[in-house]
C-alpha cells in the first residue's frame, strides 16, 4: 500500500520547539491509544477502482485531527479570523467553532475577528472574540464579522498581521473562477515559488483565514508576502463556496442548506406555473461556474422539467432546442418549470455595447443575468409563435433568501468538524493548507492543490443521466450535432 | 337603535317558492332557537363612537348564516366556481369549502370548477368537483382550477352559463385599481342601472364567482348581461386580494399568510445588510395601490429602517429625503433595511419613450418596477457621493414565494367561514353580494358598495405613526413642505 | 346612542397634576385633530343585533390610545414589568414593546424587569431594561425575564414595590380557572371592596403586570394591598392565556401562533395513522377549561375525525359513544385522528387513591392526563373487542413545542398594539385595567370585569356545528339522552 | 491492489439468459465508455490507513450501477414493494423512485405495492403502482403503502409471492436489535445455510423488500423459504432505520431529516428551561440501541448540557453522577437541557412485577420509557435535596413529529440513489443484497454481512470527545471507576 501511494505533504512551520498537546490534560478527552493522529495516518483519495485496469497512481492525504505534539505555546497564540466574499450558510458556525475550539481545547485566549473582510485588517478595529460572545452565532445567517469584496492593499494587510502579532490566521474564502486572467498569473507565480515549502525557519507566527469569491487570490498574495517577510505565521483556509465548486473535498459547507432552501423557490414556481394557462415557472439558482445546486435541487424536488447548468451548452431555437421542448411540455401538461444556474448560457446572452466594455473589479467582462434574459426570450418566442394566446412566465430569483439563512443541522455539524480540523492542523504547525472531508474522512490538503482544482458537474456520468431521465429534457449536445448538415 | 340605523339591503332572486332549509334534517346541526339567521339580524358597521360628536348616520349589514327557508331545491342547483386574476394564499381552501359545504350541508351534487378564469367558461371543459376530489386542496398553494388575466368574451361567458344551466356562480376576484378609466365607466353604468335591484322575477338560476386583479369588472359585466337575459342565477363574489385593499370588510383572505411569509425576505435582507460594509437590504412587497403588507410586515419584523408605501409620497434628494436618512443610518449602524410596496413612487420613476406609449390590456400605462429603479438610484447616489467607498444593495423580490404558498392556519379557518357564509347567502336567494367579516362578524354586503370602496393605509392615524416611530424614518410630507422656499 | 349605552368606567389615579403628553413634541406623531383619544371615544361591546328583539342593555368601553394630558412626569416614572405563569408565544414581544414604547414615546428611562414571576419582587435583583437590550427579544420564545408558578409572599411584594419606588407595574398573567375555591373567595372580597374605585387620592405611583395561570389572583391581592397602603401606583394587566379563555376581548395573544404550530402535530398524527393498519393518531392540545385551540386547529387542519373539548361531555362505550364512532371510521377509512383538549373528560378519568388526596399548590385536585388515559382506554377496548387484530395508537403531546416558540407575525403585531395601549392608559392615569381588542378595536376594560368572565366554546353555535359537520363526529349530548331508558 | 484486497461476492440468480440492458436504447443515457459498471468495478471499504501499522486485510464491494447485460426480460418482471416496521422520513421517496426507475429506465410495467407490511402479502390486495400514481409521494411523510409490526405467517407470504408470480421483491426494513434471542437463532441458521449462495439454478423470479424494526428477520425467513422452493426471485433490502444503527453503509436514509427536526424539540426545551427558575428541559430522541440522533442533534444544536446514549452507562447519585452535574449547572446558569436517547439507561429503570413478566411480540422484556422515568427521578431528587425550592422539568418526546415528516432535500436525493442502485442490481441478477453508500460511493453488500453489523457510537473517538467537550458533561465511566473503593 505504502509504496504505491504517494502522500501529499503539507507545508509546515519549523524551528519551533514542539510541546505536549494540552488535550492531554483535558478531562473531556482520553488520549488513549488511537486518539492522536500521527503523520502516518492517511486518507486515500481514491476508493473506486476498476480492478481490470492498469494500476493508477494513488494519492493519500494526511488525516486531520489532534497531534500529540504541537508547535505553539497556547498562551502565546494570537489568532485572527477573517471572512471574505459573499455569504454562505454556516460562516458564523465556523467562526464560533474556531473560537470555542481554540479556547476550550487548547486554552488560547487571544482570538481576534477581523471585520469587513481583507480591508478590515488595516481599516477597522479587530474584535476580541470569546466563547461567551459567539455563543449563539451559529443560529444567525450571514457573518457577524461582516465581509466585503473588491480590492485591498496587500502590504497594509501583512503590516497589520505583523504589527498586531497575529500568528494564526484562518480565512474562509474562495476565489472566483471568473476572474480568470488575474488568477492565472497568480497561480503561475504560486507554482514557481512553491511558496509553502520554503517557509523560513526564522518565522515565528501563525494565521487563520475564512472567506470566499475572489478572495483566495488574496490569501495567496498574503502567503507570499508573509513568506517574504519570514514571518512565523500559520495560515489555513476554509473554502467557502455555496456553489460546491471546490475540488478534492467531498462538498463545501452551506451547500446542503442552499439545496434545502431552493426547494421553496421551486415549489412556488411550480404552483405559479400550474395555476396559469401555459404557465412557465423559471427559477435562477446560484452557481456561476458549476451547476451543483441546480442539479441537486432538481433531483430533490421532482417538479422541474428542465435544468440548465454552465457545464452544458444549450440552445433555444430549432430542432432539439429549448423552445421545441417547452412547446411540447405545455401541450402535454399545460405548464413547465425551468431551473437555471446563474452561470448557464452566458455566451448566448447578447451584450450591449456598454456591457462589451464594462469590466468588473478583476478586469473581466461583467456577468449577465441569465434569468432576466431567458424570461424575455421566452416571452418574445411565444408572442412570435402564438400571438394572442395566453402565456405566463413567473421568474423567481431566490438567491439572497437561500444564502442568508442560518446553516441547517447537517451543515452546522459539518462546519464544526471543519473548524476543529483546522485548529488541530494549525496548532500542530501545518500552514498553507485546507481542511475538508475526503471520502467522508477529514484530511489536510495543500492549498496549492485545492487552488488548482474545480469541481464541475460531469454531464456524462450517471447523476446527470438521471437528471435528464427525471426531467426528460432534451440532450442539447447530441441534438445540436444532429442539426449540423 | 333600529330607526337611527339604515340597513344595507341586498339584491335577491324572487319568484321562487321558498322551501325548508335541509340543515333541518342534518344530524350535525341543531336548528334550535337562535341558530337560524333572520333578516332582522344585523351587524353594525361602526363600533367606535365619539359620544361628544353629533350623531352620525349609521349602517347595518345583514348577518351571514343559514336561513330557515331557502330558494333552491338542492337537487336542481348547478353551481359554477371560477378563480380569476393573480394567486393568493387560500384560493384552494375557498374552492374546497364551497364544494364540501354545498355537498355536505345542502346536498348539492352538481358543482363545476371553471378552469383558467373567465375564458374557461367558453374555452375549456368544466371539471366536476366533489368532496373526495378536493379533499387535500387546502394544503396546496395557488389554485387547482388555474386562473388567467386579460380580455374575455362576455357574451360567450353568459352563453356558457345559460347553456350549462349554472344557477349559482361564485367568483373569487378583485378589480385592479390601476385599470382606472375602464373601471370608472363600468362603475357609472353600474350605478345608473342599480342592476342588482332590478333582478327580473323570471330569473331562475344562481351563480358563484371567485377571482382577483382586473376581474371584478368582469363580474359586473356578467351581472349586467345575466340580468339583461333575465336569467335566474345567484351570483356571489369572494374578494381575493392579497394586498388587503378591499374596503368595508375587516381584511382579505391570504393577507396574513403573506405578511408571515414576508418576514423571511426581510430577515434575509437584514442578514445581507448586516454582513456587508454600508449594506442596504431592499425588499419589494406586494401592494399596488395600498401598503398594508409592507406596513404589517414592518411592524411584525422590527428589522426595517424605512417603509415606503403608495399612500405616502417620498423623495430621494435634499433635506429630509431618503438619501439623507440612509446616509445617517449607515453612519450610525453600518447598514439599513428598506421595505417598499410595489405601488410606491410610481410617479417618480422615469419612463422611457416606449414606456410612455406602452399600455396594458386595460389601456393604462404599464406599471414600473420600483425595486429595480430604487436599487439603481441608490447605487448611483452612493457612487456620486462617496466614490470608491464600499457600498452594497441587496434587492429581494419575494412576490411569488409569498403568494404561491398554502394558506396558514389563520387564513384556512377564515376561508372556511367566508365560503360557508357565501353558500348560506346564495341558497337563501341573495345575489350580487360579497361575504366578509365586519367588526369580527360575518355579513353580506352589496357588491355595489364593495366595488366603490378601497381600503387605504391612513397615514395620519396611530398605526402609521407607530411605523414611523419604529423605523424613525423621515416624515417626507412635512419635510417636503419645509423645503419649499 | 349615548343615553341607551352605559359606559364601563375605569379606576383612575387622582390628585396628580395633569401635564401635556410629550407625544406633542415627538417628530413621529402628528397630534392633529382626531389623533388624541378623549373620554368620549368609546367602543361598543355589541355589534350583532336582532332588530326584532326588545332593546337590550348596551355597554361601551373607553377606547385605547394616547390622551392629550397625562398624569406622570416621564422622568419620575419607575416602571416594573413582571411575567407570571406558563409560557405563551409573544411574552417577549410584549416586554419589548413596553420597554421601547415607554422609552421612545414618553421618554421614560427607569424600566425594570422583575425576574422569575411574583417571587422575583423580593427574591431576585430586578434587571434594568432599555431598547438596546430588548432589541431582538421578539424573536425568542418564552420569556427572557423568566417566570414561575406557585405561592408568594404578598406583603414582601408590596414592600418591594414601595421600597423600589415602582409607580407603574405591568403584569402579564391569567388566573387558572381550576383553582376554583381560592379564586371564589378572592372574587368575593374583590367585589365587596370594589377596590379599584376606592383608590385613595394620596396614592402617587403606578404599576405594570404581565403573567398567567394562577397569577391573576396574585394581581388582585397586590392591588388590595397597594390600595390599603395608599400607594400611588398605576397597575395594568395584559391577559396571557394561550388557551384564549379570557372573556370580553376578541382573543388572547399567542393563540394564533399556537393554532399554527398545532398543525404540525396533527399532520404527524395523521401520517402515523394513515401509515398503519387500524391506526389512531391522538393529539392532546392545550386548553384546560376551554377547547379553542382544539377547535381552531381542527377547522384549520381538516385531518381530524373527532375533536373533544372540555365544554362538551363525551362517553366511550355504548351507542353513540366514541368507540362505536371509531369502529366505523376504522372500517371505512382504516385510520382516524383524534384531537383532545387537555381539560376534556377530566371527570371520566378514574382517580387512584393518592390522586383523590393529592392537591396542587392551590388546594385543588390534581389535573389528570387525558391523553395518556385515552390512549390506554383505546388499547384496552380494541384488545377486548378485536383480540389479535392489528391496532395502533400514536399519541402526541406537542404542548411545549407549541407554546415555547416565538410569536408569528400576526401575534407580534398584536402584542405591539396591546403593549402600546397599556402604556397610553397607564400614563393617562388609569389603573386596575386590562387592554385588549373589542370587535377589532383596542379598548380599556376594568380588571374587575375581565376577572369575572370566561370565554368558552359555545357548543350550540354555528362554529361548533361546523366542527361536527367537518368531522362527522357523534353528537354525544343528544346520543346520551337517547340512551337513557 | 487486487491481490491484497478480497472482494465481497454477491449471491446471484443463475440459469437466466443474459440480455442487453434496455438503457442502451434510452435517449437519456449515453452508454459511452465508463457508463456501465462491470464486476471489476469495486469500492474499497477502508480509506483511513495507518501506514506504520502492519498490513490489514482489506475488503472491496461491488460498485452499484447499471450493468451492460441484465437477467430479466423487462416485460416479464413482476415486482413487489413492501414497507415494514416503524416510520422513517423518505419511505415514500424510496417507493416512488423504485416505481419510476423500473418504469422509465427498464420499461417494467408490472409493479405492485404490498399494503400493510408483511401481512399484506396474504391479507390484502396489492396495489398496482405506476409513475403517475406515485408522482407526489415524495412530498408526504410516512408510507402510502402503510406498514405494520408483529407476527406474520411465513408460508402464506411465500405462497403469495409464488401465486402472484412476483419475481422481484424490495423490502425496506430493519431488524430490531432488542429482539435478541429470536434474531440470534435466525442468524445462526442463516450462517449455517449460507443460503444466498445456494440459490438454485432452476429459480426464475426476483423480489424487492422495504421495511424496518423487527422485520429483517422476516426477510431472512422469506429468503430461506424462497430458496427452499427454488423460486427464481430476486430479493433486495433497503435498510430503513432512522436511528442510523446499520453498519457498513455511511448512513441510513431519513437520519438527517430526523436530526434536523430534533432541533425544534431541543429549542423548545431550551426556551422552557431558560424561562423557568431552576428549569430542566428534557428531550427524548429516537435510538433504541444507538445514540446517533442524540449525538448529532446535540452537536448541531449547542443548547444541550448533557447527552445520554445507550452506548454509555451513566448514574444519577454520588460523585461524578448526573445529579451532581445538574446541581452545578443550575447553580451556574439557572437552567439545563438534557437529551436522552430512548435506549439509554434501560438497565437502571426499576421494573414493576408485571414489567418483569411482560414480553413483547418477540419474547423480550418490554422496553421502558427512559424519559418518563428520568423526569420523575429528577423531581424526586430535587424535592429531597432542596425541599420547597422552585424546580421545573419540562419533558418533550417529539418522536412522531420527527419520524412522520417528509424527507428533506438531502434525504430525498439519497433515497433516489438508493432506489436506483437497488434496481440496477436486481435487474443484473443479484439477489440477497443491500444497496448503500460506502465512503460516499454506492455499493452492493451481501445481506448476510449487513445483518451481522451494528453501527454504534464509539465513545472513545473524537466525535464523542467533542460532545463531552461541548456539553462539559461528566465522564460517567471514569468517574464511576473513581468511586470504587
Amino acid at each position: 500500500m505504502a509504496d504505491a501511494t504517494s502522500i501529499r505533504e503539507l507545508p509546515s512551520l519549523t524551528g519551533i520547539r514542539l510541546r505536549r498537546n494540552p488535550l492531554e490534560e483535558n478531562p473531556f478527552f482520553h488520549p488513549s491509544h488511537g486518539f492522536y493522529i500521527t503523520p502516518s495516518d492517511v486518507i486515500l483519495s481514491q476508493v473506486v477502482y476498476d480492478l481490470s485496469a492498469d494500476s493508477q497512481p494513488r494519492y493519500a492525504y494526511h488525516r486531520a485531527g489532534p497531534r500529540q505534539e504541537i508547535m505553539y505555546e497556547p498562551s502565546s497564540v494570537k489568532a485572527a479570523i477573517v471572512t471574505c466574499g459573499g455569504l454562505c450558510p454556516g460562516m458564523n458556525t465556523v467562526i464560533r467553532e474556531l473560537v470555542v475550539g481554540l479556547w476550550e481545547l487548547y486554552g488560547v485566549r487571544k482570538i481576534c475577528g477581523i471585520p469587513a473582510g481583507y480591508r478590515g485588517f488595516y481599516s477597522m478595529e479587530a474584535v476580541e472574540l470569546n466563547p461567551k460572545l459567539v455563543h449563539n452565532w451559529h443560529k444567525k445567517g450571514g457573518t457577524v464579522l461582516s465581509t466585503s469584496r473588491g480590492g485591498f492593499d496587500l502590504l497594509k494587510i501583512v503590516d497589520s498581521i505583523q504589527l498586531n502579532g497575529y500568528n494564526q490566521v484562518c480565512f474562509t474564502l474562495w476565489f472566483d473562477l471568473f476572474f480568470g486572467n488575474l488568477i492565472c498569473s497568480l497561480e503561475i507565480e504560486f507554482k514557481k515559488q512553491i511558496l509553502f515549502r520554503c517557509v523560513d525557519p526564522q518565522m515565528r507566527h501563525q494565521v487563520y483565514i475564512i472567506g470566499g469569491d475572489g478572495t483566495m487570490r488574496g490569501a495567496v498574495k498574503i502567503f507570499e508576502e508573509v513568506s517574504r517577510r519570514k514571518l512565523e505565521v500559520g495560515i489555513t483556509v476554509i473554502p467557502k463556496t455555496v456553489d460546491n465548486d471546490v475540488g478534492i473535498i467531498d462538498r463545501s459547507f452551506g451547500f446542503q442548506t442552499a439545496v434545502e432552501m431552493a426547494q421553496e423557490a421551486i415549489s412556488a414556481a411550480h404552483v405559479e406555473a400550474e395555476s396559469a394557462v401555459n404557465g412557465i415557472g423559471l427559477v435562477k439558482l446560484m452557481g456561476r461556474s458549476t451547476g451543483h445546486i441546480a442539479l441537486h435541487a432538481t433531483l430533490s424536488s421532482r417538479d422541474v422539467d428542465c435544468c440548465l447548468i454552465p457545464e452544458m451548452e444549450f440552445y433555444l431555437e430549432g430542432k432539439g432546442g429549448l423552445f421545441e421542448f417547452l412547446e411540447q411540455r405545455l401541450k402535454d401538461h399545460g405548464h413547465a418549470v425551468l431551473v437555471v444556474a446563474e452561470g448557464a448560457g452566458q455566451e448566448m446572452i447578447p451584450r450591449s455595447e456598454s456591457q462589451k466594455q464594462e469590466r468588473d473589479e478583476s478586469g473581466n467582462l461583467v456577468f449577465l443575468d441569465v434569468g432576466v434574459w431567458l424570461k424575455s426570450a421566452l416571452k418574445e418566442w411565444w408572442g412570435r409563435k402564438h400571438p394572442g394566446e395566453l402565456f405566463t412566465v413567473k421568474y423567481i430569483d431566490p438567491t439572497y433568501m437561500i444564502r442568508a439563512v442560518p446553516a441547517n443541522a447537517t451543515d452546522n455539524l459539518y462546519c464544526t468538524l471543519l473548524a476543529h480540523s483546522a485548529i488541530h492542523g494549525v496548532m500542530a504547525g501545518y500552514t498553507g493548507f485546507v481542511s475538508g472531508p475526503i471520502n467522508g474522512n477529514y484530511a489536510y490538503i495543500p492549498l496549492e492543490e485545492v487552488a488548482q482544482t474545480k469541481n464541475e458537474v460531469n454531464t456524462s456520468d450517471h447523476k446527470w443521466a438521471w437528471v435528464r431521465s427525471v426531467t426528460n429534457q432534451p440532450d442539447f449536445e447530441t441534438n445540436f450535432k444532429g442539426q449540423t448538415p
